[in-house]
């Protein structure tokens, strides 16, 4: 592993209540910032105090949104450990944006390194709270001042911590879906299978609409025919109809979720069929008239597995579980969890302990 | 008018070089700033001296993309005015822009007012050059702090000027085109209607493949069925076939370019029909074999007018007007920037003058 430099925080800040963390509110005393420059590539990765940054109007991201990110989650195990859930993936997911969006590419092993430098750096923020983790973001933003649509020459790299309490308080519980009709979130030969800014500016006015009027999530279709299901808010989405379970298939528009693909390899170990291909939304309400939609829920880093009760389309709306957890979706979310947090077994080897 | 706040920059930077200006390169002593929180809704325009500006790391922009611009131009004219041309349709534009993604609206006229005010204090800056103009880039960023895909509750507008050359230093010639089959720029549904950033991004990678083949700028088709023809580049497309002149419809997923509308304008007050239609580009290529696809060109605010002497689709190639400026181009481009430079009669009301 790489020395990375540390310039330390002389004045750290207090804790937040570890009850109130909610997500994304509070950062913690250092993060990891790394620049690039065409002449130099990406060059001197650095621990710093957490603290604004200083940019030129005209940086290229305000303009053009050149922009990639990541999400990921260090976990307190049970016996005092640190753990990370696949961060290689992440690692390699991130430089995959930044292909799509001509951001130019890190080394996955040197920023895994810097990430897992900083987690140990501010250990002291990471919840103990049962459901609780540090999130982690690591974010690419074209920083070279000047306009004109083109790649930008320079950018910088940055790690932000943030301890975030449980995303059920109250135990894992089903939410309610919007089928978005109107607005779509990506269509093949976009920006979709890329994490990258401008597919979340596109999606808020969806969500406004979908939470007006009462329910948590937009269930994405695609762009094309406004037919098949794509994703449900910012997670992946499964269904078991049948006794089969299904997804939507990597088609070129969705993300390809990290959760998605271990809840895919978890199921099939389980003896589970797991089909990734088109679904109508139509298929899932015949299904559901049929009485064999048995099971849905969306997969990803921030809720793990987010099982869905309700679901809205048009004029129609439909329960699903009977408006309960259903019992993959609770053993999914058990079992990842339980690999997180160190309280079982890892047949995969996702988990990776760095303190 | 409004009286705005200015702070004067009692260091003023010494101006680039007339020749040398190339597009967004260099910017002035001044900028006009105004922020948005939940309580004080936009408050405060002020012009201050142009400098770096300071943002959290979490700051909603750099993640979620929450981004609308504008681009503009002040003219000097010959008698030694300074002109807008048809501002208003600007701060329009910008405020349907913010509504799509979820950016609360501005005063139309305060932020003109504001302009106009940070025009007119660096006023020296507007290059004298025949076809140089100021450019004025107006942006709103989300500034708020925190993750969490959602709508900002704080918000930076900025207005920033460039000097900007012409951008014909040797008169107006056509542009070569690459028909993009892979890439697509936006859907219906999505932001293509809006200027926001994840537009641009988004096109940044097909613009580097054409480049590599020799050809400066995309053709977008529309990404549900690669058939018809959207925009090129950051301009609106116009063609003239068997003597009508056709240009796509507004259809939900293109820009509603300011000189596309200023060009169906003209062209109709000198009699010509002009055709707002899906194109496709099946039909533009049989035209050209017909021999009755006359002439093609691009419109925006950077180049007024872009003829376009050839197009590659996949491995056929054509030339339009035997690759040099058609008629219709040369008029548009030669009265737009007449009435933009004051030598012309204003027949629309569309220049302002400031100065
Ligand atoms: C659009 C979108 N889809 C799916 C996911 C789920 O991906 P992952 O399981 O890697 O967190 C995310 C976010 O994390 C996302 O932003
Ligand atoms: C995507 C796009 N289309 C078209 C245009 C042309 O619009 P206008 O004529 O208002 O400059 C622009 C830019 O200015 C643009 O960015």
């Amino acid at each position: 592993m790489k020395e990375i430099k540390v310039i330390r925080n002389e004045q750290p800040k207090s804790k937040p209540d570890g009850d109130r963390l909610g997500f994304g509110k509070y950062f913690t005393d250092h993060m990891l910032v790394m620049d690039y420059s065409a002449d130099q590539g990406w060059h001197e990765p650095m621990i710093v105090p957490y603290g604004p940054i200083t940019l030129d109007p005209s940086a290229m991201v305000f303009h053009y949104g050149q922009e990639v990110f990541e999400g990921m989650k260090a976990y307190k195990t049970a016996d005092g450990h640190v753990c990370l859930f696949r961060p290689d993936a992440n690692m390699h997911r991130l430089n995959q944006s930044s292909e799509r969006i001509s951001i130019p590419e890190v080394d996955e092993e040197l920023l895994l390194d810097g990430i897992i430098a900083l987690v140990r750096e501010d250990q002291d923020w990471i919840p103990d709270g049962a459901e609780s983790s540090l999130y982690i973001r690591p974010f690419i933003i074209a920083t070279e001042p000047g306009l004109g649509v083109r790649a930008a020459r320079e950018y910088k790299l940055m790690v932000i911590l943030s301890p975030s309490g449980s995303y059920y308080p109250e135990g894992i519980h089903p939410v309610s879906i919007f089928v978005e009709n109107q607005y779509v979130r990506a269509v093949r030969g976009g920006t979709g299978t890329a994490k990258t800014a401008g597919n979340y500016a596109s999606g808020i006015r969806a969500q406004e609409v979908a939470q007006k009027q009462g329910y948590s999530q937009v269930l994405w279709l695609d762009g094309v025919e406004k037919k098949y299901i794509e994703e449900v808010g910012s997670m992946n989405v499964f269904f078991k109809i049948s006794g089969e379970i299904v997804t939507p298939e990597l088609s070129g528009s969705i993300l390809a979720g990290i959760t998605r693909d271990s809840v895919i390899r978890l199921l099939q170990s389980w003896g589970h069929q797991v089909t990734e291909r088109k679904i109508s939304v139509e298929e899932l309400f015949a299904a559901s008239s049929a009485g064999t939609l048995e099971e849905a829920f969306g997969t990803g880093t921030a809720a793990v597995i987010s099982p869905i009760g309700k679901m809205k389309w048009d004029s129609e709306e439909i329960t699903i579980s009977g408006g309960h957890t259903g019992e993959i979706s609770k053993k999914l979310y058990d079992t990842i969890t339980g690999i997180q947090k160190g309280v079982l077994e890892d047949p995969f080897g996702w988990r990776r302990v760095i303190l």
